[in-house]
């Protein structure tokens, strides 16, 4: 893997386009053994093309057999070594909503959730309150004040909200209140590192001050934090790659992890048409176009295969509709596998597709289509997906030559 | 990648022999798409059957999508980090024409070159003037005298010659005098780091020197200074991997390379023929030969698809020859691509071939032969160039197992 540092040196602006397309969980599991995945059972007559012109391999996100979350995935796939760049749930939640970080902030992801009498969860979610109902309710914890920082709470979606505490000193070692369990009561924050000391009295006083004021509520009558985190630092995109790069996701956390590399946000996007249409009327403003999926992964987790492939399908419909943007490199991946049949994220390597527009700068690649077990043939071989960027950068001509 | 230190533990001495044959930039594109590479359109009977009976991959000089020059390229064959490695220019000429280098050492490359009377540069190759000419002109510039460092110039090859200060205190972060283009007057040499601005003094008190020596002179009446360096420091060949190594090489950058690695040069080789004479007479006093032929990258950058593949039979011709010393392991690959519809150094992967004599040690490879797209099919897989030392001293029985 090129470091960022050698990126930083050897990239160089070019009047070129690249389009990395993630379908989040596409990598897939046989249904029955020797049967097909999800993406070799979807019908994919457009990405099937692709594969045979361009090229195709497996990535592999974070390690061979480590399974990773949405965050790593995804800054694997950007570039960003995801061992070193931690970024805590908070802070996506945070940034997807809009909000701006600074390295004064700690964030936290909270969920309103419904404690009987005894203080005791009987809903981590408070029956999946609709979103405007948390806006309302974030709405009563606003007033709440801690002395000595500023205190921002802003509704996301569903039962979800932000909590940010800015101030000098603040830490973010802290543990997280929900137990993950119904039946529990929620827990305390505690102070993993003694720095955080401060920071956890001050999330306890919050979560104190919440529970007095929801307490008639219902079904949304207290609170759980969790995924304390702060601004990572990533280093952005046009400063590594000179890339003017742009986010088409619909999602908040994974806008939220595209401005942290520095990207602009296309706002107002609800789903997959107006994605397209918003990467068509955005197509001269930017150099690079990060086209998140979301509902592959969603099917996968709901461990209905027929439906993931059936997401696919939408997905390899748009294509044609893409290509009539002639991109100099289009890269259609995921940031993990979701197999159906597992019905969560696992460890599996990464179908991936590398198209470039550039004739002949591709060597011969003799698969059928696009798929798991045709992926193995392919000329990207096996790679780390923090190879991918170098690799779209190149094919883009975008990069300079290694030493003399 | 096994790291040296690794290397330096694990190696042994042993009465095996091994020849790295690189063709400079063998890896290829095809001409049309789904056509042969280079590699793949030449007639290459005794690659094909080593590849049959051997083993080939692909290797990956730096990292997925990142070009190398030859530098790099040639460090990571040899086992080197070329991120961690980085070797000037100035000092690959100045050892490639035998010249030591003392850590007192600040090198460059030099061109003659042709100003105007405006001293606007219309030739940054003087016309290309003959070794004969270089040496003649260098003769007028070694009277040059500088202030408390000892100065020592050296013609290399038709318009190019080395320059190197010797001295306490001297430092290589110092800006290169060829604006590259013609139609500009030569830059100064500028500190880029205030410790360099003695160096940069030195360096611009030399060139005005020069000029005005050369001043009559036609067409070469100018100079140009690049690739400032000091030695590299890298640790050599008898030390970590217990080899004695000769490098049979034709052009002095190449044997400049494997000089700093602690090889013994081959001196007074002009062609292919002489050079397969030299291997065969220097066989006895060598464990490990770096043989390097150079025309193939020379004709991809020529965007010469036809004269390319030619070269590469050229070697496949003499392999019977090479043969006949049964060497224990005979690798054939190259520092990186040069693809003849690309005219340049490229981050495609190598192909690469492992023959080792010892019966039995090569797992089958169901390959045809020697090519890019059968290589993607190789026992060998895709693999970072850095692997092959280990690989080549394993298969060459010279290497201990790690740890109990």
């Amino acid at each position: 893997m090129a470091d960022l540092e050698l990126m930083r040196e050897l990239t160089m602006t070019a009047d070129t386009k690249i389009i990395l397309l993630v379908m989040d969980g596409l990598g897939g599991l046989p249904r029955e053994p020797g049967g097909p995945t999800e993406l070799e059972f979807a019908q994919t007559p457009n990405l099937d093309k692709l594969a045979r012109e361009g090229m195709i391999g497996l990535s592999i996100p974070i390690a061979h057999g480590i399974t990773p979350g949405s965050g790593p995935g995804h800054l694997a796939l950007l570039g960003y070594d995801p061992v070193k760049y931690l970024i805590g749930r908070g802070v996506l939640e945070s940034v997807g909503i809009g909000l701006e970080l600074t390295p004064d902030d700690v964030a936290a992801r909270g969920n309103f959730c419904t404690v009987d009498e005894n203080r005791v969860i009987t809903d981590r979610r408070a029956g999946r309150i609709p979103t405007e109902k948390c806006a309302e309710l974030v709405k009563m914890l606003k007033p709440i004040k801690l002395p000595g920082v500023e205190v921002i709470v802003e509704p996301v979606q569903d039962y979800r909200f932000a909590l940010i505490l800015r101030g000098k000193g603040l830490a973010d070692k802290l543990s997280e209140t929900d137990p993950q369990k119904t039946g529990r009561k929620p827990l305390p924050v505690n102070a993993l590192d003694p720095e955080a000391q401060h920071t956890a009295d001050l999330a306890n006083e919050w979560i104190a001050q919440a529970r007095e004021i929801l307490k008639n509520e219902r079904p949304a009558n207290m609170v759980t934090l969790r995924g304390w985190a702060q601004e990572p630092g990533l280093p952005k995109f046009e400063d590594i790659y000179k890339l003017r790069a742009a986010a088409i996701a619909v999602y908040p956390m994974y806008k939220g992890l595209a401005s942290l590399a520095g990207m602009t946000l296309i706002q107002g996007l609800h789903h997959l048409g107006e994605q397209v249409e918003a990467l068509r009327a955005n197509w001269n403003s930017y150099d690079f176009f990060f086209f998140h999926f979301k509902y592959t992964d969603s099917r996968g987790e709901d461990g209905n295969f027929e439906g993931k492939a059936a997401e696919i399908e939408k997905v390899d419909a748009v294509i044609p509709r893409i290509l009539e943007l002639v991109p100099d490199v289009l890269i259609v991946t995921g940031d993990h596998s979701t197999p159906a049949v597992w019905k969560a994220h696992s460890w599996h390597p990464v179908p991936t597709l590398l198209a470039a527009r550039a004739p002949g700068l591709t060597r011969r690649n003799d698969v059928t289509g696009f798929g798991e077990t045709e992926c193995l043939k392919g000329a990207l071989g096996q790679f780390q997906a923090t190879d991918l960027m170098p690799l779209a950068l190149s094919y883009a001509k975008r990069m300079n030559k290694f030493g003399a």
